[in-house]
């Protein structure tokens, strides 16, 4: 399988993170996606309708786009992903919930304020995204005061999705002190076995290859 | 079943839309999600972590939220999400790609310009949403330009999913007449057996029950 990918993304990171934990290997080929559009090998938009990473290519050449889609493929039949047909509804739900509430705020406050030059053409948008990703963390709050992992008392794919652009709100300006539960439930999932950190990508992929 | 529902809300649609398709009865209850929060009941919230809607009430008194996720286990198993674990991924990259990119530009723009009082408090994101809104519309009419359906040339519940908001885009003011395959397509849509408008929900609800 090839991954089209960067290095920084989170959206990348949450792909990267479960094929370590499944020990899949893989070829990992970076996109400039900060640069040119036109810079992007062509092959890349044959499958991809929305010519965003990360990018899958299956071995025999079929392209799934969305990490949280992706993330559902690889993980089907495999501990990250229950089996019953409810609990993965509420694996889907957190899912859905990170990006449309919490990847739109967080992930793009964190690139404007971190990863881009400037945050100047961003300028109008950033208190909307501080207020909407503020909401979006307490929501997660509320709900691991109770529990280890969002869905059925274990680790899973809603885990990685919700992980990737948590544990670097802080690029973001985003305040994780007064959240207790989210802080225990990030260090719960570094500690899984197999775990990789968002900067061990290179690594990964290439001990995984 | 029980759905906590809005009439103009286009994520409730969806699943009116889809219950309606599978002919499956069910309670609609109305929450006033433009007013005050508190005046909500309070069962709402129980099992709502991000207290949005739609929120379905299964029959044994379990909570699915997030419209994409709670379509996504009542299709299960019926002519409107294929088997194959692939294709289904497919259907997700969609649904993911409408969650992310296209309900968070075009409901958030109808919403304050057809819907609030005032677009006044929205007023700094408007242009973006416009922007990101004509961007995620002329992904899908790339790839209806040789398509019938966005999966596996047949209707499914990524069609629902984008079709919710896609056909009310111009009251969020987005011009749909530069997007002939769209257009083709929402017409395709529109027709297919016990299709209910979004508009129809109170008949649909009545009929259903």
């Amino acid at each position: 399988m090839i991954l089209y990918d960067h290095p920084l993304s989170g959206n990348c990171y949450k792909v990267r993170l479960l094929l370590a934990h499944l020990k899949r290997p893989y070829e990992r080929v970076s996109v400039d996606v900060l640069g040119d559009r036109t810079q992007r090998p062509a092959e890349f938009f044959e499958q991809n309708p929305a010519g965003k990473i990360p990018l899958l290519v299956l071995d025999d050449g079929r392209c799934l786009a969305e990490s949280n889609a992706i993330m559902s493929y690889l993980a089907r039949d495999t501990d990250y992903l229950p089996d019953d047909a409810f609990v993965q509804a509420q694996v889907l739900q957190w899912m859905f919930f990170e990006q449309n509430q919490h990847e739109t705020s967080i992930a793009a406050r964190r690139y404007w304020v971190s990863i881009a030059e400037s945050s100047e053409p961003a300028a109008a948008l950033l208190p909307a995204w501080s207020k909407a990703g503020d909401r979006a963390l307490e929501v997660m709050e509320q709900h691991l005061r109770t529990r280890d992992f969002f869905v059925g008392e274990r680790y899973s794919i809603a885990d990685i999705a919700l992980y990737a652009y948590t544990h670097v709100a802080s690029e973001g300006e985003f305040d994780l002190e007064p959240l207790p539960a989210v802080r225990s439930w990030l260090r719960r999932v570094a500690a899984q076995p197999g775990h990789v950190r968002i900067e061990d990508g290179a690594d990964a992929s290439s001990a995984a290859t």
